[in-house]
């Protein structure tokens, strides 16, 4: 046993009994004292500077060759290579303490810890000698002293990190991505690293920048997804992609130019240098990751719906075109299936849906409802093919939840609606349908199986009675008329039902039968979280009452924001959280819900507009 | 312990032994008997096809889907699907055995198995089904079967392999490389696979086109370095890199107009089309390899001759601008220090020089000379600064070793000299200077210290003393007259003599100083391989009598050809001797002779032209 000695740690004043011989780096760890030490105490980085308050320290050769003599004068000495010997004290400046950031994830309410998986270190590296005659990458590897270190096989890397090393006198800023060295830039730069979290959603593109070292959003940048004008639903871009010339190649354009208008947007407002950008991670379908990489998306197009690919893909940003730096990286979540891709993967990594004990279910509904459940450890994902009713499409006063869209409806005495910015209603979007049913059948006017029009003769009030016109398949309801409207009336009609009792039918279909294989009933649902903008919008009533959602206590719907995005940051911003979210892909358990047995019985009882208990329950 | 059956295979007619339920490709392998199976065994290449002469095997599901109905109505099966029960007998047809190639490598005598790095597999994969929903990629690598399988990660690759799949309906030619798939192709092109092995000289280009599956050459292409109008050494192309505006990539340029032009007639010579080329494996000295791959060669130009690397690299062909398959790669060959490249390595790749047990001793003798002693399992490595004299360069009447180039001389009756390819002599070469300076120095013409002319006057005979013209440092002997030559006499300074002291002694040097360090004296060398073309045109007499090489029994001077070119070879056809070389190149002691005690004096020493044991040992 060797003696033990005291280091006190300024200015917080902490003192540590160690043992003789201890490194100071080692000391200040014991107490949770985090000094910098990118290079893992091997004496190549220099940040790990302290102060010598009291006590005897001779500089050794690295701390000669690392600090300026300045330094040295003022007594600074480098932690990795102190000795606890005799009673010390050190002062332990800002600058060498390393920054365990936590940010909070938005929507979410938790918080995640700061550890990207592309990173920058600074070195400064010791010069060649006739006694150390390694190769400039030998030593660069060394300095940056984590194990299973590579370079990055491009020849243009090669080239600038050769350059780098040699111009900038063994000065260089590694920037590191997982275990590969993918760039070396001349001098201290670790302060430029910025990453950007991408959601690649049908109708609408999303962009987080992000600086990587302390999790910070800096800009937000949205637009349309410029594919569009090819077709509004996944259906209708697999077909364009198949059917025409060069057609996986336009879309995948498209995307990228809408990539590099917001890359552009974002970084002025943050006056960020997109060279500065070194990582950027995408979510989206499997039909949007398809078409970001350029890859047909053929198989999503003809049944049993395979993709090319599910795993998580790593690609050069260069190679798709993205003007951020030359050497940066493109990252693509893991889907689980042909209609459950990587945002949904995304949604379960935002929402940690897999930590809780209790039954949770996630739901993104959009043309396709993603459903998934986390059970006992065990999660399941299934794909209920709702179709475009609930983005305004197949509807015949139907459009996107954009200014003048009606999101909202109540009957009282009277059909009030809102809209969307307040504007003059020119259609309806998905929330105001589920409203508009819900009030509608809460009225009367439509019967749980669909039929528009009272049930028996004279059931309905005059004034209401006034705005059905037409019967059976003919029928529809004036929400809006012409005179208020200023323009058209909104009306809706019997097909107009027909859709949304096949919409809510699937999504109703799909979450039943997940219930159903956990062995698990309505009541046992803890929470439930809506993700996406529909589920921000719905109103939790109006779902549960035409039976949309499962008959579960208001209280545990949430809603959660675009869980997909922030999903996206959050594997952006935290590699063992990215690193699980490939593995919970892999052992997502993915439902074909065609292939179930009683699959179509139950969508056809859950087509019913009623809530959902009065006719069907899980398990 | 289960029940045993047998099983013969035709027509070899072995039978063996084995436990019930045993598959015959496990039973085939005990015997030795080798059954293609490059799926492992998976039922997915259904390459391991059998006829069943005897027993009963029905078809199952995998067979029923590989195998046409006319080859099940013939009997044929997998035999990794059969299980042994009941005696069986079957016909092994020859298409379904394995080439286990071994090669003759040139020069050396051994032997090496064929196992290439880069390989192509066909697959019959299933297709997709509601019961087996795997992504195409999933069902892919499970197809090829080996485990840690990865995909290339350019999106070019996911596009065109994803395309392939579909549009070959399945039926697909994976190239796998190492552990990656780096190219999927539509229907069976798995003869199409051949690979390049190049040793770029600082004079001399040579390119190797190889059968991978085979190990066979099919063509041989050699060229001139270009980038010798930049300089014919080493240093001097170190120097116009850094000198010139974009120097590296002006050199880098010629050496990959070069490369090409070797690709286009080695692949017109064996019929062989550039994109069927995979994987191209390059030796070269540290200068030429980071000029092939565009990295300034800095830090080889000043002291202490440090490279940007050593370790091997694996850069994407097409960034080379190579004009093979886009999809191929380039692999370089390690090196060890600054003026021990990869063509060193290379060279004890091909002669095994760490696998016996005496002490051997590679040369390879050019404007460096490098020099590797192998004993007890350590191998030492040096470079001995010897300078261009054995190119030509530097000698008043020197030239490089093409037609005209007198290249053996002999002295009895009269000066007799031979040239290459018997042109008239317009100068004298390495070899030719070699021989020249040691049968001058047997007739007295030359002394050991260098000094020209006779020890004492009248010593010579009358009509050679009348070829030794002026005196001292002005001093030279006319080896052909202008007369014989047709053109300008052909002679030799004493400041010739200086340079080729100069020469030798840095080879010798080296080789004494590492022999020191093993402990070793000359006499225990047992072998003395002579690498490179010097070596192969040098009279190892003459070398011996001038003290160039140590004193060695003749029959134990090996010259050894091409050596860093066959290294080249053997790296590109066998995986487990590349990772070898990779783990040798880091094992070697690198020994940096300046900066060895005793060196200096060493070197003086060992300029004398006459046999080493006269003035130094090794030991």
């Amino acid at each position: 046993m060797r003696d033990s000695t005291r280091v006190t740690f300024l200015p917080d004043g902490q003192t540590i009994e160690v043992e003789e011989g201890t490194s100071v780096l080692a000391a200040a760890a014991h107490i949770g004292l985090a000094i910098a030490s990118p290079c893992g105490g091997n004496a190549t980085c220099g940040r790990c500077q302290v102060r010598v308050e009291q006590g005897i320290w001779e500089p050794n050769q690295a701390e000669q060759r690392l600090l300026t003599s300045e330094e040295l004068a003022q007594g600074f000495r480098l932690a990795c290579q102190g000795r606890c010997s005799g009673d010390i004290v050190v002062f332990v400046p800002e600058f060498s303490r390393t920054a365990i950031h936590q940010i909070a994830v938005e929507g979410i309410g938790a918080e995640i810890e700061v550890d990207p998986a592309v990173r920058k270190i600074f070195l400064r590296l010791p010069a060649p000698s006739v006694q150390d005659l390694r190769s400039d990458f030998s030593r660069l590897l060394a300095g940056i002293g984590s194990p299973d270190l590579s370079l990055d096989s491009d020849p243009g890397f090669l080239r600038e990190a050769a350059t780098a090393i040699r111009r900038a006198n063994f000065r260089v800023t590694a920037v590191v991505a997982d275990s590969k060295v993918i760039a070396v830039e001349e001098g201290d730069t670790s302060a430029d690293c910025y990453g950007a979290a991408v959601d690649i959603g049908t109708s609408t593109i999303v962009l987080y920048l992000i600086r990587l070292s302390t999790g910070e959003r800096v800009a937000v940048a949205a637009t349309p997804n410029p594919q569009s004008r090819h077709g509004e639903d996944v259906i209708s871009r697999v077909q364009f992609a198949r059917s025409q010339p060069d057609g996986t190649a336009r879309l995948q354009a498209l995307v990228r130019d809408a990539l590099n208008r917001l890359i552009g947007q974002a970084c002025k407002q943050a006056g960020v240098l997109p060279n500065h950008i070194w990582e950027m991670v995408f979510v989206g379908n499997s039909c949007m990751t398809h078409l970001m990489l350029g890859v047909p998306p053929e198989g999503l197009g003809m049944a049993p719906y395979v993709p090319s690919f599910s795993c998580a893909q790593y690609v050069p940003a260069s190679a798709l075109g993205l003007r951020i730096n030359a050497r940066a990286r493109a990252y693509v979540l893991s889907g689980i299936a042909g209609f459950v891709g990587a945002d949904t993967v995304g949604v379960i990594l935002a929402t940690r849906l897999w930590q809780d004990d209790g039954l949770r279910v996630a739901v993104d509904i959009g043309t396709n409802g993603e459903v998934v459940v986390a059970s006992g450890g065990r999660l399941l994902a299934a794909s209920g093919a709702a179709g475009p009713a609930f983005e305004g499409a197949r509807i015949s006063s139907g459009m996107p939840a954009v200014a003048g869209a009606i999101d909202t409806v109540r009957i009282e005495d009277e059909i009030a609606v809102t809209t969307i910015a307040g504007a003059p209603p020119r259609g309806i979007c998905g929330s105001g349908l589920v409203d508009a049913a819900a009030e509608l059948l809460r009225m009367g006017v439509v019967q749980p199986d669909g039929r528009l029009g009272p049930a028996e003769p004279g059931a309905l009030p005059a004034w209401l009675a006034e705005r059905v016109h037409g019967k059976g398949a003919g029928a529809s309801v004036e929400l809006v008329s012409a005179k208020q409207s200023g323009g058209k009336p909104v009306k809706l009609t019997a097909r107009d039902f027909r859709e949304l009792q096949l919409a809510k039918g699937a999504i109703a279909a799909a979450i039943s039968l997940l219930l159903q294989k956990t062995g698990a009933s309505y009541d046992d649902v803890s929470e439930l979280l809506l993700a996406g903008a529909f589920g921000n919008y719905i109103r939790p009533a109006s779902a549960l009452a035409i039976g949309l959602l499962p008959p579960v206590p208001l209280e545990r719907i949430r809603p959660v924001g675009n869980a997909a995005g922030v999903g996206a940051q959050v594997a952006l911003l935290s590699r063992p959280l990215r690193r699980q979210a490939e593995e919970i892909a892999r052992a997502v358990e993915y439902v074909e819900l065609c292939d179930e047995p009683g699959f179509y019985d139950r969508f056809a009882e859950l087509m019913a507009l009623a809530p959902s208990q009065a006719v069907g329950r899980g398990g």
